[in-house]
């Protein structure tokens, strides 16, 4: 198959027709320089000959590795075998998986029906992920509208394409960062479950976005963190990232959570969400409902932070969301051997719905909603940032 | 050192004063015929030449292997690195460790001595272990009371005291399932946390026993078992003793319990405790506290089960009793691997205090203290069972 790459020299240049502004000075409310603790994945190089270097977060927290993703289907392979996790971050690596996909294609016809199969073949990574489908889409519908025969030239729109994708998430963490850096700024502590952080996105994270903007602007707290069983992306990346930015992390079993509230460690719970409902019903990581009763008990408040990309209206609550279960072993065998008796049943709903009347507020890259009802979803949503 | 053991004819044989009515054939509320699913300690022969069989839990949930203890250093081992656990089988244990111990003890007045000796040493098995303590004081004090050059008659007259503390746990735990039984038999579903059930005691355990004698009745319903970390005595050890009983058994982890609960899973909770105070708050493993608080939001009754001897009337309330630290290692690395960032600090309180006013009752040996308070915690624990 005819290689544009290997028929374009290094030099090839392009101007990116986004203007980069988060990407490497993005800024606090007070304007303190803040990055995310680490890359996620970023893309080396021009259009042509350039390539994605994903963070390999299965080996997390253990090691620190980069995945040179220089064909299409070692990034569908990355997003497949989660690699890279997290709805904004598969939506960014998928935008970039497109530009790889484009190296590989025949400066001819065949490029646009190309692009096509690599967008399909992309989007079957992960099915359920809409994210990734939507980002893939995007860059596709770049390349179609860009329509040339300087093939080169549409590879440059797509990547361009896709560093918008990237910049927009960026940006969109750091909104919600600035609403909720002010929220964290009154805490000794904060609780949060799971990862909606920086591994999560391109940016800073949505739950922790107020936590590195807090901390940039010279605030000290602890951050308990839930291990959040059964796959522990507490303890493995949450509590992490948190580390590589010296936040004071202290890493908790999920049961644990009860006492550190009673002890009046946290004054405030801070969680992303998979689904937001019309009514402000959140649905996330199994333990999140939980969690949610355990602070209201404690009369702490606890946020939901999330874009706007993540409310669906068209559902009027979370009575509507189906709940997932997974798979056995992640109980029975999650560490790597053994530890629950063979044949055992189990029960493992992947996630929970907090319903509107637990949550104190929504933080949202277009301000936080609260109290939390369809009212004020609608009205906040309806706003711009 | 001369050796009773060795001196003995191994049919030499000794009438227990004690009635062993609870040991062979304990009977439920309804008469039908109930074992515990399990022998968590057994002796084996007479009081001369015996020895004491224990099971050894650390290698549960993936071996049933028993250990035979022929010596004092073997049961002081065994209590030391938790092959033998929960406070009640702890003692039961001691007991009979202090019958192994007289048999190597010579036919001299150096005897006494030496059965004190032996007391004061599986006593440092696990220092803080109540129970440990009383057990042993309790047969080293049947061997001076019985005081005689007959010192084989001396050690029947411990093993006796031995079977007698063995004989009057399994009757604890029948009492308490005789009042528990009606609860279960009202529910589809129990929950349940760490591990209150027969592997803790000699007999059919606190939290499980209403469980095993609705069952031994006829009445089916599913057990929901929380895993229990850090340790996971939940998944590990009541999941497996539930099974033996061929009771449906469905393993969680802990922070699912709200999702269960909020399905309509299950329709009490029954957990056990460690220590319980004059006014019914009760400390029991971690995650407890958490599990009563998500009971009441769902309005599902909140039960613990305990002996008579685990309230501390000196206590007035839960807030007077101190809450140990875990080491880090058992949250980082608690599966054989390493699964939290090196150098991550961690919080890890053993137990929490349940407040009495999140606790629907409290059932004992000698009825159920129902609604707990100060009042009703001395009335019924100064009735007889």
């Amino acid at each position: 198959m005819p290689n544009a790459k290997s028929r374009m020299p290094s030099s090839f240049h392009i101007e990116p027709r986004t203007l980069r502004r988060y990407s490497n000075d993005m800024t606090t409310h007070d304007n303190a320089i803040v990055r995310p603790p680490v890359d996620v994945l970023r893309w080396q190089g021009d259009a042509v000959s350039g390539f994605l270097q994903l963070l390999d977060q299965t080996l997390l927290p253990n090691q620190t590795v980069y995945i040179d993703c220089r064909d299409t289907q070692m990034v569908h392979d990355a997003i497949k075998r989660l690699a890279v996790r997290g709805a904004p971050a598969i939506g960014v690596a998928a935008g970039y998986g497109m530009v790889v996909a484009a190296q590989y294609l025949p400066n001819n016809a065949d490029f646009y029906t190309g692009v096509e199969a690599a967008a399909a073949y992309l989007e079957g990574s992960r099915p359920t992920a809409v994210n990734l489908s939507w980002a893939a889409r995007r860059v596709l519908g770049r390349a179609q509208k860009t329509y040339s025969d300087d093939f080169n030239y549409v590879r440059a729109a797509m990547l361009d394409e896709a560093r918008a994708i990237q910049f927009e998430d960026e940006a969109m963490c750091m909104a919600i960062g600035k609403h909720a850096a002010a929220l964290v700024e009154r805490c000794t502590g904060v609780l949060t479950h799971c990862n909606a952080g920086a591994l999560a996105t391109a940016g800073i994270g949505t739950a922790t976005a107020g936590m590195y903007l807090a901390h940039a602007a010279g605030h000290r707290f602890t951050v308990y963190c839930d291990e959040t069983r059964p796959l522990l992306q507490g303890a493995r990346l949450t509590a992490w990232e948190l580390m590589q930015a010296r936040i004071d992390t202290v890493l908790i079993t999920d049961n644990m959570a009860a006492q550190v509230m009673r002890e009046g460690r946290v004054q405030m719970v801070v969680v992303g969400a998979d689904r937001i409902a019309a009514n402000g019903d959140a649905a996330n990581k199994i333990g999140t409902y939980g969690v949610a009763i355990l602070a209201a008990r404690h009369k702490i408040p606890f946020y939901v932070a999330a874009p706007y990309s993540t409310f669906d209206l068209s559902l009027p609550s979370g009575d509507a969301i189906p709940i997932e279960q997974r798979a056995s072993a992640e109980i029975t065998e999650g560490f790597g051997r053994r530890t629950a008796p063979v044949d055992v049943q189990t029960y493992s709903p992947a996630f929970d719905v907090t319903p509107a009347d637990l949550i104190t507020g929504i933080i949202t890259d277009r301000g936080i909603i609260e109290p939390v009802n369809e009212a004020n979803v609608r009205r906040i949503l309806g706003s711009t940032s």
